[in-house]
């Protein structure tokens, strides 16, 4: 054991693997033998226009959104073929954790969004010849990406539906990205990244959940005591069963990737700066989703976008679980997100 | 210099301190040569009827609350005999830095809001002979102590104002304290509280700031670029400048004995933990004021309390500073405060 168990087969499930050869990185490093990998569900059709594209979050991989599919669902395997892309960086793509020197661990090169969205982009289009997606959709670090490709193809993408993140960071986010990121660096074990094993980081990796504690959920929902919906038994054994369980098991190195990523995203570099005229492009139908209490993202910041998309809606969900609505640890959570989808779906184009 | 030059008299000014003896604390301990610092503006009249109480924030010490003392502001040294009191911790008054052991440093007591407010009203009563305040009023943990100086000497304290603050600390607050207090714990010379000199502890203390930072304004406020106001050149310039330039002076051991006491605070411990019978208990007429964008002490959570409260009304200031309205980088701030103390000064009650 290397310590990354949580990246094997055996914890994420069989994952399809994308070769991207040497692939050069918009900071301009060039990843050699690079991949992402991906899961798809359901059966593209004869037409090949009957595919969704759902990437995922931070800290997460195409499993986590998994929750997403199904007969019934929006996401209907029997009526689509859904693509689970990874993203760089999470552990089961290339990563920190899974590269040669001398870019592994913490001489990892930085990567940004468009990377992933070339990347997925080359998968949709070079491994299954998809030209038109019918849906994109994702939340959080998946919203990001969802901008991007509605803005970078905008041809492409038919219908889009960002959950809970923005096309831009903002300046809040970055300070609170940088905060947690200063957790993972501070375990007295971390070695500028060259630690000898994830779990020696343990330290940081709490550190890191006990922010995300405190800007994860809102105040209300601790008040209420909403943690029960969870099955927990006391606001630390939240803290402790959730964040810091969630979070342990991973490598601080690809955390940091995924976190630097998220922090400099930014779609208005498609547009010279310009984020007005970069959302200005987007073409697809498009229900802009952000959840109520969301102290990442709150409605404000998530709004201000929306009115500079044209053919957009905003549909705020409420919840109290704020940016983790979209864990759906409450069950009705799940349907008000999935509703929003299917009603997106049904909507000619 | 034993590094606590910050809470020497050329920093702090000149300071009264009032003798406690032996103080047995809530929690148990007793300081043996107790004291806490004040220090009074303006003149106690003969029928010692003209007097305020404005204790200070976390962080902070009685000089820190002259900017809302002068000719002219609601606190009128003119009109009024102002009484700026300490609390314990602050570093002018017994605290971990200047406390002998075996109470010294790491191993200083628990002190709770209820501890303060004790010796508070020993200094008001047994130093000035007072029987009746005007107002009582302070922000943050200022407000704390002014819940607690209101729910237990109600038939002292006339008018009441806390400002940006809470009667029992919410649990999200408790999750935000616990953030920040891990930070000063995580310096690598930290050594359970036992460093050599506080300075050495730079790196906890900049963590410290760095959660600050993310909490203590909102994100309009960052989007706006409000710091501007304040003479900043950008966002990190910003951070360090405001908030790592605040903490750095500080000791850590003071800092966790406030961080702490705040965390606890809980004026239900009044009424049997029955937080509407002990809100019931005010006599004062009371203008509670929240900060509109405060991320500490959401308007959401001071109403809730403010509703227990008989003779009260919601006051609640805008401003993009968050929970930092009451420092007044911009100046219009500082009227809106001063305007909501002057008016509730002059109901005759």
């Amino acid at each position: 054991m290397n310590g990354n168990e949580h990246f094997s087969a055996a914890v994420q499930g069989i994952t399809e693997k994308f070769e991207l050869g040497d692939f050069e990185l918009q900071q301009g490093a060039t990843l050699r033998g690079a991949w992402i990998s991906y899961r798809t569900h359901g059966k593209l059709n004869a037409a090949k226009d009957n595919a969704i594209l759902f990437p995922h979050m931070y800290s997460g991989s195409h499993k986590d959104m998994e929750l997403y599919v199904g007969p019934g669902r929006a996401c209907d395997p029997d009526k689509y073929f859904i693509i689970l892309p990874g993203q760089f960086g999470n552990g089961v793509s290339s990563s920190p954790s899974n590269t040669a020197a001398p870019y592994n661990q913490g001489a990892f090169p930085k990567v940004q969004i468009e990377d992933d969205v070339i990347a997925q982009h080359r998968l949709v289009t070079e491994q299954f010849g998809i030209s038109e997606l019918q849906l994109v959709t994702g939340w959080s670090m998946g919203a990001q990406q969802t901008y991007e490709w509605a803005i970078r193809f905008p041809n492409m993408v038919k219908r889009a539906a960002p959950i809970a993140g923005t096309a831009q960071c903002t300046p809040h986010d970055q300070l609170f990205i940088e905060c947690h990121m200063s957790q993972l660096r501070s375990d007295p074990n971390f070695d500028d990244g060259f630690y000898t094993a994830p779990h020696a980081c343990h330290i940081g990796l709490r550190r890191h959940a006990q922010v995300w504690g405190v800007m994860g959920c809102c105040t209300e929902f601790y008040k209420k005591e909403a943690w029960r919906d969870g099955g927990f038994s006391s606001m630390n054994d939240f803290v402790q069963g959730y964040y810091e369980n969630w979070f342990l098991p991973m490598d601080p190195n690809n955390l940091l990737t995924m976190a630097w990523k998220w922090q400099h995203g930014d779609s208005s570099r498609n547009t010279g700066g310009d984020l007005a005229a970069a959302l200005g492009r987007i073409r697809a139908k498009t229900f802009v989703i952000p959840f109520a209490d969301d102290m990442f993202f709150p409605v404000s910041d998530i709004e201000a976008e929306q009115k500079m998309i044209p053919n957009s809606e905003l549909r705020v969900i409420e919840s109290l679980w704020g940016h983790f609505t979209m864990i759906s640890m409450d069950p009705a959570d799940h349907q008000k997100i999935d509703d929003q989808l299917s009603e997106l779906l049904a909507i000619d184009v």
